[in-house]
């Protein structure tokens, strides 16, 4: 078995047309085959304001599959350390047998999870996107960016966050790094209105995003929200859209945006919501006009862990890093 | 973080009644504090006839809890590897920060899987146990025959399994370590009818032991069905018995023997089952007479796997053994 650390994924995996294609493949497994991906696995540690979520899942075919553990402490920031972290383990298929050990702290995740929103606004935006925004001015809403611009010529970035001077410093690297003009935002409001594409990347526990901010031609795409009690969209935003996308819909319904909008009967049994798999096969169009409202609740899966943790061994066997452990 | 291997858990960690102590303490706090133990993640591998479990427990007030991964690939032994495999990770309470893997294959799953088997024989058998039995000739027959040992001083040993061969190996291996009589039988009847204390110990899918084999005195421990599908108990014992226990009551109905019973109608929501925590923490009785007939349904808990964990970490940390990988 191999452990590899945080450095030599960084050095081995970055977020390219390459991992956007091999994101879009674990989507499209969910669709055309028999992949057991079980619900999430939680433990909250309320006294440290602690969470760990485990992952995984198997897609027939390949030589093995991963299981995720990723955790976010929120005391840890007060210890001058990151609230995320996390970790893969690569079994192989035929035996169980762990393979790798993925010592990423997250980095796979944040890549995979960014990927997911590249081929969101890949599918659902307009192919001309002139103005995008963000809600959110953390890590993955600078990976959300980096993303899109894999996907759309975006030419100005609008972004809205609660904290002043990290939307400043968001501003600044993001300039920087994507070579586009950056206007920092003093509402929410002002990012979605003036934004064909918008992507939301916080943890809020209040709905951001209202209905009335919606305008023609506008994509939505909601990550923040994994959980029961996150909420960033308010629920009659669904009644306004004209079509409702997200990554899987048993877990959305569950965890994401969708969970809220059906608790308010906005969203039933009834109403046709297309996963990202049944695009990217070819069964479901993605976008079919310049005028289409369109909205993609993302939540996270492990086919995208498994699909990523594929690439990166596939890639780091080719190199000579990382520490074998003989057991 | 440091990566501790199979052959230093073996060195470190032994079947004895510190270890039966540490368990009996992780039930124990089931029923004490407000330990997180989210229902087990189940993934499985049909083409390789595969299947991985995870658990974990969260137990308030110690510094680390434990994740585990525990593989059972069925097609293994033809390529001469065995089929049960396995990891531990012990994440910070604090950080959710890694501070350990234990690369044990296994090793600490079948120690704290034996030891509750001890706990069940030391709270519902008779305190004089003159001949033990079990069915199954299978690495954790032999590991709950030396748990038995550890709480009751039996003279003779009555085993029965399908393959005669292991059969006979079983008996002269345990004649060995145990020191005491072993007897061969041809039925599981056999040794169910002439024994104070049975642990069945099979992956068996139809029910082995009969109603009609049981007898004032004796004790039952079920241990080897851990999931929907397997079942070594006919479901009208449970009708026949004084006394039913088991480690989790909302698991076994999910996936132990309880789990059949409740479909037969055998067992209802106000049938009394009684769990270990609430025995070893004196909230309850066990076998309260030499006539009663007990049986007890153990199908694994996270909390074990936390509490050996913890336990093992500790022993480790006062030992120059483990390698550490920084990241």
């Amino acid at each position: 078995m191999i452990i590899y650390t945080e450095k030599e994924l960084k050095e081995t995996i970055h977020l390219n047309q390459q991992i956007i294609k091999v994101i879009e493949g674990g989507f499209t497994s969910l669709v055309t085959k028999k992949v057991q991906m079980p619900p999430i696995m939680r433990i909250d540690v309320p006294e440290f304001q602690g969470e760990v979520d485990i992952k995984s899942a198997y897609i027939p075919g390949y030589d093995q599959f991963a299981i995720k553990l990723s955790s976010g402490f929120f005391l840890n920031p007060e210890r001058g350390l990151p609230s995320g972290n996390g970790m893969m383990i690569l079994l192989s298929t035929e035996t169980g047998i762990p393979d790798a050990i993925f010592l990423d702290n997250g980095y796979l995740t944040d890549v995979r999870t960014a990927a997911a929103g590249a081929i969101s606004a890949k599918y659902f935006a307009k192919e001309e996107v002139k103005t995008a925004g963000v809600i959110g001015v953390g890590s993955q809403a600078r990976f959300q960016m980096k993303a899109l611009k894999q996907v759309r010529s975006i030419r100005k970035l609008l972004v809205y966050g609660r904290n002043e001077n990290k939307a400043n410093l968001f501003k600044q690297e993001m300039e920087k790094s994507l070579g586009v003009e950056v206007k920092v935002c003093s509402t929410a409001e002002e990012v979605v209105k003036n934004s064909e594409v918008v992507v939301t990347t916080t943890p809020a526990e209040k709905p951001i995003i209202q209905k009335e901010w919606l305008h023609p031609g506008l994509h939505i795409t909601a990550m923040g929200s994994d959980a029961e009690y996150k909420q960033e969209i308010d629920s009659k935003v669904f009644s306004s859209v004209d079509r409702i996308f997200c990554d899987v819909r048993s877990q959305c319904v569950r965890l994401g945006e969708l969970h809220h909008a059906v608790d308010q009967g906005v969203i039933t049994d009834q109403t046709e919501v297309t996963e990202l798999g049944q695009v990217i096969s070819g069964k479901y169009q993605g976008r079919q006009s310049n005028e289409e409202i369109t909205i993609c609740d993302l939540t996270g899966t492990g086919v995208q862990d498994t699909a990523i943790a594929l690439a990166a061994y596939q890639e780091l066997q080719s190199k000579a890093v990382g520490k074998e452990i003989k057991n």
